[in-house]
């Protein structure tokens, strides 16, 4: 198969550097463009970029010129599809119009989650969403992933969904890389905590309703349940933990909500669970008394590749279901949820290497 | 006004310093015997204590000679009354036994907090608990301080009360201090969050009921709603941050919500509020967006010692009041509690010079 | 005495903050003005700062109007001196043009310290230097503090200079607030060391034998021995810590050079070393076997306010002689120096009430 | 081939982890036994270790029953070699007798290094070394790597013998790990430096003079030019940084120097460098102005396995040499060393299966 060019805006961030990582040698896309702000434009790609992730920049990436996020440039890279890791406020327009050239955009960008006919789209709970784009009216189309810290919610709300969920409270320990390279001072975060994330509530309350929401026709009816969100800032580097406690229909035993969170069966099919992003079970229940732990659990074993969502401590009284939930909040949590988007969209028919060319 | 003698058992243990630190210039308690382990025992406090609290150890206590915590010795010591920092295991039978001997004992171990006549006493929230003591089949008393994470919360709850409480859910961010010396290895804990400390949740969940339960003649009647609770280690020094979530019996507007935390009227009378370790008022609600934060609000200005809760972020919606608060987890949350304790029971006639030594 | 009129250039930054908590209630010192960005200007201190040295925002400070930092503005209010907590490249015209004004500036910037008329002034160490100025070519004058890690660095050398210094091998251990307000990133340093601090070696070189170097007629004859600087951030709030070896020109003993350290005549009189800022001895020797600790022993007791450098494990084997040192990097190492310089050349005539008001 | 039958005496700690990490899919070696305490004793081996190392226990260690570290039990296992991460009290006498029985004992361990004819073998340094067991009065013999500090410094140091070393000053950073499992209490170490490490200096001085020395017949004349060392603890979980200074016996110029680092022709032919654990070459020379860094270079790329040593910052003046080292503490400097030595010796015919089975 010939890969599909694809570009990367907003490359030198750090989500645009995870971005960079996972397409520096994947087998469906090619790295083909990057962007970057007016600093880095014009210079080679590991010159530009101040690179931070583990392990170093992929060599396919190492010499490609970063240019500035214009969309004129971008239509005529001559580009497939489109992975935006930009600001929210640059999104919004620039993802209008690269779609209304017919460009597919895959955006982990804030800007247009809201969108009626937008989808936060998270294939294995989700699927169905992805039909949302044929309701757009852009010659290509949008799909957004949701907030990072609302991708590992709405996995561990998704399977209690099968008992009926009458209101979340969830409180979060978020990590520094959650805002970006230089979001968080060492004099601010060093042995403390803040509690208080710019917007963060608002979005776990709204995105895992509408994400958990029902299709209906060409639009999404949001979950009804309340998802009361507290946000707080700690001193780790990458992993978002999360406190949750759901209050749902009806009471439950302890081993049916393990149960539940093993054996839930996700909304990928049997060939869908191959694509190259995908982790064969996107949830790992953990059984030591102590654990998920952020700096432990990220990445488990050799096969983890940050895209499961660890579960712990599951504790159950009468209809009341508490436990700590992990996520990687840079993969799961927006660079690897993009490129699954796009991995399960062009499984679906919504990518082809003629799509843009033609 | 002669000072009463006092001991403090468990002293080179970090709330053990911080009793050295508050009775080292009381103006009601001269510090005369401070008890250790088997490897301190024999030796100045200067030299077995690993002093970590802050300001250098007070000159009163340089030179005391450690002793083994043997009830024959400490009765011998002609003391007025006993600070315990003892470990819970060793905590339960020695306190019984000095209590027997008839010296009153200030405990911050948790071994008798489930005593019927023992009291969990908090001067602001529950004075009338003091009553208890009178139920005791000791010669002296036992009087109990809550535990760390407990005793920040229920003055979060207390103003609340006066609408009615149906439920809590709490979430906790607790500092290393409060698992002792050496509780907590850096490998563990350094930009890692641990979701688990070892009965705190329990702890949180019935002390802070029976705290704030009513006086019925000789016993207590805990309160009625349910509290749950989820406790998580963080990379903080001191101060234990929590994340609170409670439901209202009745919708209450943010404006009364916070008037309550401010202008809360509290159990101490006038001359009550002038004890030595009392605050002016038990809560400071900070108007900032991202407060209280553990390294920078635990110590506000000069007059503040440690033992004001800070209560920030509070948010309502109907009847459910959300809201960040931090406690002192070694001053509020044990050592300046139970030193509290002791001036209020002075001040209430229960400590006399002449008690122990007639 | 009336109290001289004082600015703050800079004022809302790190150091700044420093400059205002030491000259909100000093009894020499009246706070008159503070200037700050463009983005401050307008609003009131206690609005545009976002305060985060310990203890809570001077009274007297907190309702100042913050002014842009332009020189016109500055010369009309009446100062009496100005103290420059200025980033270097505005301070070197800006300082000059007040110095041309006839003001008295003591700066925290570099952009001077090079000047041949220019004091490094630590009165300590080089009281004498402070006759530089009157060679200056101004109507008033420009005194100059060391760079940080210098001012713990000359307080180990000075008493070695007895014994005549060969060579200086010096590694530091530098705290995240010598970067400023928002100078090191969490992401970068947690967990982490940088062994990279821009110009930084630079300066501990050639200024520390600029401080240490004889005045002859109008200037400095710099040090002659080699100082060979290796400067890397750790992740620490406040503290510079230095591994510091010196070869001397002779042998010594261990007891001697604990006594230099202990013992040793520094440059202020006794009715010089009771001024406000001056500690009673500017080196406090450590006998623990591993101290100086940042966390720990940056203020000492009730009376360090941080003006006092304290050194531990000294280690001598022939003429070399090994030790750490812990300096306070934003009290020390700067706002606290320049407050005593200026106390110190008020004791000695170079600062009057009428100085710049007649 | 048969692979030879190993086991690891000491094996729930941090380097016996990384032991079991190493050794769990070795290609010569098969994980046969697991010492540990009496407390993990009779325990499979993931239920008696606290795993911490990254990645999740080796399949093959999983079951395997732990033992007491009884000599009599390890000699009737049938072993070919063992390796030792006893503490130094422990593997002193144990490491002896095993030795008598005919075992060859690769010991991480401090106990037997200074011993005269036992080697502290890095075989890119000194592979000459192993011909001194052939010395030894064992049926076995014993082999030891150097403390974890140390290996780190003679790969600095080894290059810049061709010049002549007259003398080295060195300053650590090192990482919690090196202290073990509980080593550093977080209360201590947390947003601090600790400038003391219990015989850390003392090692690093003559440990590196004795492995860069010169066998002499059947001893090692250790190298004559003298080590000052500084050991400091700083807030990192693995990765010990080094500050150096080399004085030469003549003038380099810096472009010589960075060539020494890179090109240097170390001791492995060229069929030992493709050991499994041999690095293709120990030294990676970083040109980025800020590193080597703790956090970021432990593990460069997918191929680095921890083994190499990180230099940069190459500054020359004259005859001095300084620059900053970084070796990964527990691989490079515990158990990657040992397995290293244990591949070389059976390269060189020291190991073999028969050798004890006979």
């Amino acid at each position: 198969m010939d890969k599909l060019r694809v570009g990367v805006l907003g490359a030198t961030g750090m989500v645009g550097q995870q971005f960079v990582r996972l397409l520096g040698d994947h087998p469906y896309f090619h790295l083909a463009s990057l962007t970057g702000s007016s600093r880095s434009a014009g210079r080679e790609y590991s010159a530009a970029v101040d690179w931070v992730v583990s392990r170093s920049i992929p060599k396919s990436a190492r010499n490609i010129i970063v240019t500035e996020s214009t969309p004129g440039w971008i239509r005529d890279q001559n580009l497939d599809l489109v992975f935006s890791a930009l600001p929210s406020d640059i999104a919004g327009p620039l993802e209008t119009t690269l779609a209304q050239y017919g460009l597919p955009v895959f955006s982990n960008a804030g800007a247009h989650r809201r969108d009626p006919h937008v989808p936060i789209l998270i294939p294995e709970i989700n699927p169905e969403h992805i039909g949302l784009i044929e309701h757009q009216d852009y010659a290509g189309f949008i799909v957004t992933n949701s907030n990072c810290s609302t991708s590992g919610l709405v996995f561990g709300l998704k399977p209690l969904l099968t008992f009926g969920i009458e209101q979340v409270i969830v409180t979060t320990y978020q990590a520094v890389s959650g805002a970006g390279r230089h979001g968080v001072s060492s004099l601010d975060i060093s042995g403390n905590v803040i509690p208080y994330i710019e917007n963060e509530e608002e979005k776990m309350e709204w995105e895992s309703r509408k994400i958990l929401g029902q299709m209906r026709e060409n639009k999404i009816l949001s979950s009804d349940f309340e998802v009361h969100a507290s946000c707080a800032r700690v001193p780790v580097i990458d992993g978002h933990l999360e406190s949750i406690v759901v209050d749902l229909r009806e009471s439950i035993s302890t081993e049916a909500a393990m149960n539940l969170f093993k054996e839930y069966s996700w909304g990928l099919n049997t060939s869908e669970i191959n694509l190259p992003t995908a982790p064969q079970n996107p949830i790992l229940l953990l059984s030591e008394k102590d654990r998920p732990q952020p700096r432990r659990d990220l990445t488990y074993d050799l096969d983890d590749l940050g895209m499961r969502v660890k579960i712990g401590r599951v504790r159950v009284r009468g209809s009341k279901v508490s436990f700590f939930l992990l996520v990687h909040n840079t993969l799961r949590g927006a660079a690897g949820a993009s490129v699954l988007n796009a991995e399960f969209a062009l499984a679906h028919g919504y990518l082809t290497k003629s799509e843009v060319e033609s």
